[in-house]
């Protein structure tokens, strides 16, 4: 549709110098030709299948508009990381759609593609296309990535069999406590955190870390996985619903970091934030018994911390959180919703 | 992130219910899983090559936040299947994201995935994943579009040569004008139109016709293709500087329907209009001389008619439109810009 021309905006680069001279960097590899076709060709791996994931973040649901842009470009990526490890998958593309507001400047751009840059290096993939538009509403970054694995070898949510053990990845609730934190929520003072504490677990909410290294343990040994990003509790029962099963989940052994440890303690709700709030970017995995050792094992020579949490039932649907006593705790149970 | 619980909203329904009775039916192919999954896994196929384009749409900006649901949901598939078809590339899958404005309704979404079913079963093509979530600055739609074709044989806009002959499928101008017949625009008056011509160009605006039936020819003929939807000109001059060529367009030979033809002839500046506005989605191909006949007939045996408006010339870089007289035309030589 037409716009006006760039005259009115004589300080900011048009699309074409935009593209060129911020993003087209970031697309070496051959298949995405520079950035100067409108289509990208993702190279034939025989004996592979390709995973695609698609996450979109707009600003003020899913991050602030005044977060710093490199962190906005590298959560928007990695949540889609997130998502192709959980799967198996070793990522290799990903394709941006950037749908600016009205006042955007080339500084928040540069910012924004060093972003992308720094990530790129660090796991080894490339962008291959995507678009830049105007949004007269506010920032949506909308990544479609790309992964690859041996053919036939997708975990999904959908596997899981009776008796398998629940398996997470790292701590859990660190990045929902990190969002009050981030936002200033007067809850936090009922915590009493030490100021580098808060610090610790507002970086895990603007920076989630996906467990790409994980994938081949995954592949290995998992019969369901998901990646952990609505929350544990909810999206444990997404998963049971997907398999067919129900879930009991022991509270005592879901793993938290110190500060989130401290928090729960010191009440404040803190344990159903923990369970139920968002953005932990970790892996919710189901483990045959007779798998579990060498899961553990492969997780860890990758130096993935891994703690069985529970186990799936044949008592569908629904998730069952118990205590160390094996008593049943009452749990508001959902899972976040984006909309 | 939080979100209030959906209890605000009593008339909605969930995400969870919005996937299982909108989104899911529209994905029936085994690597999408019914959607229960976070990831697609794309069907290998040996001997292709995966073609990929990501457009995405922003209300207010690429269609009015008033338009009929269905349209703006074709809309945003079509654009992305005119690019695949502009590589000669079938499409087979397709990603969304659609970030919802906070007043969405189901009746919009039961519109909106109404159009993108027909779409599917026009066009062969199935929904394999994608996520909704909440826009607080208005509706973006985004599209990651996939499809495939024999490995090697991608079509770029990169591959042009010197003296190539330059054709255009469909007819030129047709959408810059709807837009304008669309929005009410005052300029409309001075082309005396009738209602149904006024009509026509509006449908043509409102929904793209891609040439998804001339990948074939694309394939076998073209040494360089591109969608035409930033205006004729700008494409071209887009086309010129990836193959590293100047062209020359006779002004006399481009193809117009009869409305916008008459509108040229009554004046008000519909000649400018029609080479420079935007959402043609024809097909701009650089055809070496030698394959014109062939390339002709093979695109009538689809019933895309084509027409050649010009060659690619060594005279780097640059677009001149001449007249039938070989005389030079004035003329604003851009691509509109989508932010």
């Amino acid at each position: 549709m037409a716009q006006n021309p760039q005259t009115a905006e004589p300080s900011r680069p048009g699309e074409f110098d935009l593209i060129a001279d911020y993003f087209a960097p970031l697309a070496s590899r051959p298949g995405a030709f520079g950035l100067l076709d409108d289509a990208a060709c993702l190279p034939a791996r025989p004996g592979t299948d390709v995973v695609v994931t698609k996450d979109s973040l707009a600003a003020n649901v899913h991050f602030l508009a005044t977060d710093p842009p490199d962190l906005i470009a590298r959560k928007a990526l990695r949540v889609n990381l997130s998502d192709l490890a959980a799967k198996g998958a070793e990522p290799f593309a990903y394709f941006l759609s950037l749908a600016l507001p009205p006042d955007w400047t080339e500084a928040w751009i540069a910012d924004f593609t060093r972003g992308l840059r720094e990530d790129q290096e660090m796991y080894g993939i490339d962008l291959y296309g995507g678009d830049t538009l105007k949004s007269p509403g506010g920032l949506v970054v909308s990544i479609t990535a790309v992964g690859h694995l041996p053919t036939g070898t997708m975990v999904t949510r959908l596997g899981g069999r009776s008796d398998d053990l629940l398996f997470v990845t790292g701590t859990i609730g660190d990045a929902a406590l990190g969002l009050k934190v981030h936002t200033g929520d007067p809850k936090v003072a009922e915590w009493h955190l030490a100021a580098s504490q808060q610090a610790e677990l507002r970086d895990r909410y603007l920076l989630p870390r996906p467990r790409v290294a994980l994938c081949e343990a995954v592949r290995a040994h998992a019969s369901a996985a998901m990646d952990v990003s609505d929350g544990l509790l909810g999206d444990l029962g997404k998963l049971c619903r997907a398999s067919g099963l129900g879930a009991v989940l022991q509270s005592d052994r879901v793993p938290f970091s110190a500060p989130v440890a401290s928090a729960i303690e010191s009440g404040g709700a803190a344990l159903d934030l923990a369970l139920d709030g968002g953005d932990d970017y970790e892996v919710l995995l189901a483990i045959p018994p007779g798998r579990q050792a060498d899961f553990e094992a492969d997780a860890a020579k990758v130096g993935i911390s891994t703690t069985r949490i529970g186990s799936l039932t044949k008592f569908a649907p629904g998730v069952s959180v118990i205590d160390a006593g094996g008593e049943t705790v009452p749990m508001r149970s959902r899972s976040f919703e984006h909309f």
